[in-house]
C-alpha cells in the first residue's frame, strides 16, 4: 500500500533506501538541490508545486517543510523473519514495546535501535501507534532499516521467545535492580511500558527480571524514548566494551 | 506574568510544587478526584467546565485532556543564582542547549535534568525553545525544579564558566572520543547543539574535548533529547559509581 511521508531529512533517507519511492512533491521556494539531484539519480520524478495548499491535502497540515514523497508502505515483519535475519554469531537483542502511544517516542526509539543494531521491534496490535507518516519523519529514515512485528498477543509472543532461549528483561520498579547491575550477554528482549501505564499484568509476569534506572530528583520517571535508550546502550556498551 | 499550563501530570505536579497556581479549570467530564483533593487543600480554585472550547481558547487547540491552569509563569534564573545554589560537596554539572528548537525535546531534557540533579541549564534568547507551555507539560513538572538561565552570548558565557573553574565538552562528532572513555569528575558544562546544526562554530570552539556515542547502523544521528540523556547519565554513572 502506498502512502505519503514528508519532511526534508525523512524524504531524503527514504531516496537513500531500498524501498520504492514513487514521486516527490517540493515546493517552488524550497528546491533542494541535493535532493533533486538525488532524486533524478534513482529516476524519481520531482513535482515542483506552487502552492502549500497541494501538500497539506496530502499529508495534512504538518511540518512537511515543503518536501513530500509517495513511497511504498511500511511493511511489517514477522518474528520469524526477524530471527532467521540474526547474523549468527551475533547476541540476539529484541524491543518489545507493549502500549506505547506516541509517535514521537517510536520514532526516536527506532532511530536509536538503528544505532546500535536491534534485530526487531515487537509492537501489539491494539492500542499502539504504529508505523504511520509521522512515526517515519522522527525516526529520520531509521524505519527503512529496523524490523519491526505487530503482533495480537505480546504475553504469548514472550513465551514463545522464551522456549527459543530468550530472556526477558523488564523495564519496570517492581523488584528491581539497577540497570548496570546485570550481565546482558544472553539473548534478549527488553520490554517497556506505555507512556502513562508501564508495562500490562499479563506482559509482566513473562518478565524473567526488572531493571530500573538510578534516579535522584522530584519526577518519578523519564520520557519514554529516552528511558528505552539508557537500557538499550547499556546492553550495547556491556557487549561492546572500550 | 502568568501563564496557562496544561495537562493532566503537570497541573498535578504544579499543584504538589512551590510556584502559585491561581485557578484550575476542568472539564466536567473528567472530575479528577485526587487533583480536585489536591487543589482543595492547596486553596487553590477549580472551576468546572462544561465546554471544551473554554479550554481551548484558554491555551489553543493541544492536547489538554481537559485539564488547565493559570500558573505564575516560569521564571529563568541568572547564572550566577545557578552557581550559588550547587551545594558544597557536589560537583558541578550545567547543560548548555546551543539552539535546540523542539519543546518535547527540552521538556524530555529537564526531565533527565531532574532525575540526576544537573544543577542548571543554559539556553540562548535566540533562535531555541523557551519554557512554554508545551515545554511545561512534556516535562511532566520537571520545569518547576530545573534552574534555567537564558543568556545572550553562549560562547562568552563559556568563556566566564571556564574562568570559574568548568570544563566544557561538547557532544559534536570532531576530534571526539567514546563518550565511555572520558574522566567527568570535575565541573562541567555539557554543550549539545540543535536538532539540525550540531554546535555552532564559536560555541565549538571553547569546547576543551568533544565526546561522541558509538553508533553503528544507517542514521547518523540519535534524537536530541536521547543523545543528552545518554551523555549526562554516563557522567552521572561515573561520579556513582555502583
Amino acid at each position: 500500500m502506498r502512502q505519503y511521508i514528508y519532511g526534508k531529512n525523512t524524504v531524503f533517507e527514504s531516496l537513500k533506501g531500498n524501498k520504492p519511492v514513487y514521486e516527490v512533491y517540493m515546493m517552488k521556494n524550497v528546491k533542494d538541490e541535493k535532493l533533486m539531484a538525488l532524486a533524478k539519480k534513482k529516476n524519481v520524478k520531482v513535482n515542483i508545486v506552487a502552492q502549500k495548499s497541494v501538500l497539506n491535502n496530502l499529508v495534512g497540515n504538518v511540518v512537511h517543510q515543503g518536501i513530500v514523497a509517495q513511497v511504498e508502505g511500511y511493511d511489517y515483519y514477522e518474528i520469524d523473519e526477524i530471527l532467521s535475519s540474526i547474523p549468527p554469531h551475533k547476541q540476539p537483542l529484541l524491543l518489545m514495546l507493549d502500549g506505547l502511544e506516541d509517535p514521537h517516542n517510536l520514532g526516536a526509539i527506532l532511530r536509536t535501535c538503528d544505532s546500535i543494531e536491534v534485530d526487531g521491534v515487537i509492537i501489539g496490535k491494539n492500542r499502539s501507534v504504529g508505523l504511520t507518516p509521522t512515526v517515519a519523519k522522527v525516526s529520520t529514515g531509521a524505519i527503512d532499516y529496523v524490523k519491526v512485528a505487530q503482533v495480537t498477543n505480546l504475553s504469548r509472543t514472550l513465551e514463545e521467545l522464551k522456549k527459543k532461549g530468550f530472556w526477558v528483561v523488564g523495564c519496570d520498579l517492581d523488584e528491581s535492580q539497577d540497570y548496570r547491575a546485570v550481565d546482558y550477554n544472553m539473548p534478549l528482549v527488553v520490554v517497556v511500558g506505555s507512556e502513562g501505564f508501564g508495562i500490562s499484568r499479563l506482559v509482566k509476569s513473562q518478565c524473567d527480571f526488572n531493571v530500573v534506572l538510578p534516579m535522584c530528583g522530584h519526577v518519578t520517571s523519564l520520557n519514554a524514548s529516552v528511558a528505552t535508550a539508557l537500557i538499550l546502550y547499556q546492553i550495547y556498551n556491556s557487549r561492546h566494551p572500550l
